[in-house]
């Protein structure tokens, strides 16, 4: 009979700042054999694994991204001949992670896994620029989307409109390239045109950037600004409350904090 | 002129886990003067704080809650008095956490504050109960919201129709009570009867429960499995996938996992 097959640990690293991994996710890393990942986990944390134990899934050379059937079945290759492998993805594996089609296949191959939460960047991003997602008094709901659809998908997967109908905060994640598109629709959705937005640029990473606008000049602020991918959309009111505390925001990740820090 | 005032960190202290603690929050903990918090970080963590260092901010001995103008007064108190001090919430501190208006206080009142994000129950209960949030082939978005809203808000605070036609996946936090309500709510607002949900009541504490039903039989289901608060309930096709992984899935937070552990 073989012998049974190792664990395989489907980790969420956090936002990028390698003090926002969790506890979990430390030991792990430090005393898995086998670590799968692409650049998403960002630059500090994938320094910190050893090199001989680094297994890139991501772009490769040729600019296309590895099919998602190769990781799947390299997960449960390296399971099976007893190495303890880690899939690690930036932010948390199950929040437009494809964490769950690695999971699905995983179970489908009766290889044991765990899942190992991490910091989501649509809560992290809002959270260090000073923008709280919900408010006691006005603001009940919020929804992460996805600003990057499937191509293959019809045009209409996601429903602008009753997006704009909770009236709760949104935040979009991978939004940059498509920011007027989405604008756009949530105006023609009736949101008023000076509500305000947010976009984070890398939070939580040593270049942070934050910019700030509203849905009707955000475009331009992209634009001036120079925001790139990755980066979080942050609309609704609460994007105002930046601009009311930042002065007083050390939202930098080092250890000596500067206040105001982490802008261009 | 009197000594700057100390630093006042808001910090994440995620779903209850000590291990889902970040790297940060555990260095923090380990060098503030006070921690001001409530009962939501979970025993495990709580435990873990010297006790003289503890200042309980949630329910009082009479059964109310401290009030928010407290806990706000008595960190701009202590900061201006040069204490390094912790705000610790459960989860993440701009999730449905009152951090953000304890930000804005402390803003008002020129206190350097510094934001440390944590994983949300919203991500972490899903996640650790082998249910994705997304699905890069059916789902595009996910929504949070309160099942508990403040009572005197209008009724309609939360727009159960508009959530309903987003067509992604929701996440009701602190939903137990209130959940005939809302499942009322979506059926009426013409989600199928069918929908998959689960309820995950002390997502990673030692004592964690998952049950799984409709969105027709989620109710008896959590009168007869007993759930009760704190819990999250996922609604969506997503919350089936937790059947066909569950039997690999080692979901225990310590150390030696159990297979299919966790569960009641």
């Amino acid at each position: 009979m073989a012998d049974a097959p190792a664990t395989v640990y489907l980790i969420g690293s956090g936002p990028g700042d390698p003090e926002l991994l969790t506890v979990k996710a430390k030991r792990l890393l430090s005393t898995a054999d086998v670590v799968l990942h692409d650049k998403l986990p960002g630059p500090e944390i994938l320094e910190e694994i050893p090199e001989d134990k680094r297994e890139d899934v991501g772009k490769r050379a040729d600019g296309e991204w590895t099919p998602q059937e190769y990781t799947n079945r390299r997960l449960v290759e390296l399971a099976e001949a007893g190495q303890t492998v880690i899939r690690l993805k930036g932010g948390d594996p199950f929040v437009f992670g494809r964490g769950g089609e690695e999971m699905e296949h995983l179970a489908a191959n009766d290889i044991p896994f765990e899942v190992v939460p991490g910091i989501t960047s649509a809560t992290a991003a809002p959270g260090v620029a000073g923008i709280p997602l919900t408010h006691r008094d006005h603001v009940s709901s919020v929804s992460f989307v996805t600003g990057h659809e499937d191509p293959t998908k019809d045009e209409s997967a996601v429903d602008w409109e009753a997006l704009a109908d909770t009236g709760g905060t949104l935040v979009v994640l991978m939004g940059v390239g498509k920011l007027p598109l989405y604008t756009q629709a949530l105006r023609d959705a009736g949101v008023a045109p000076k509500t305000p937005v947010a976009l984070v640029e890398r939070a939580t990473w040593a270049e942070m950037t934050v910019a700030t606008g509203t849905l009707d000049s955000i475009v331009e602020v992209r634009d001036e600004v120079g925001i790139e991918p990755p980066a979080i959309t942050v609309i609704g009111d609460v994007a105002a409350t930046r601009e009311a505390v930042v002065d007083f925001l050390l939202n930098r990740s080092d250890d000596e904090p500067h206040q105001g820090g982490g802008e261009p």
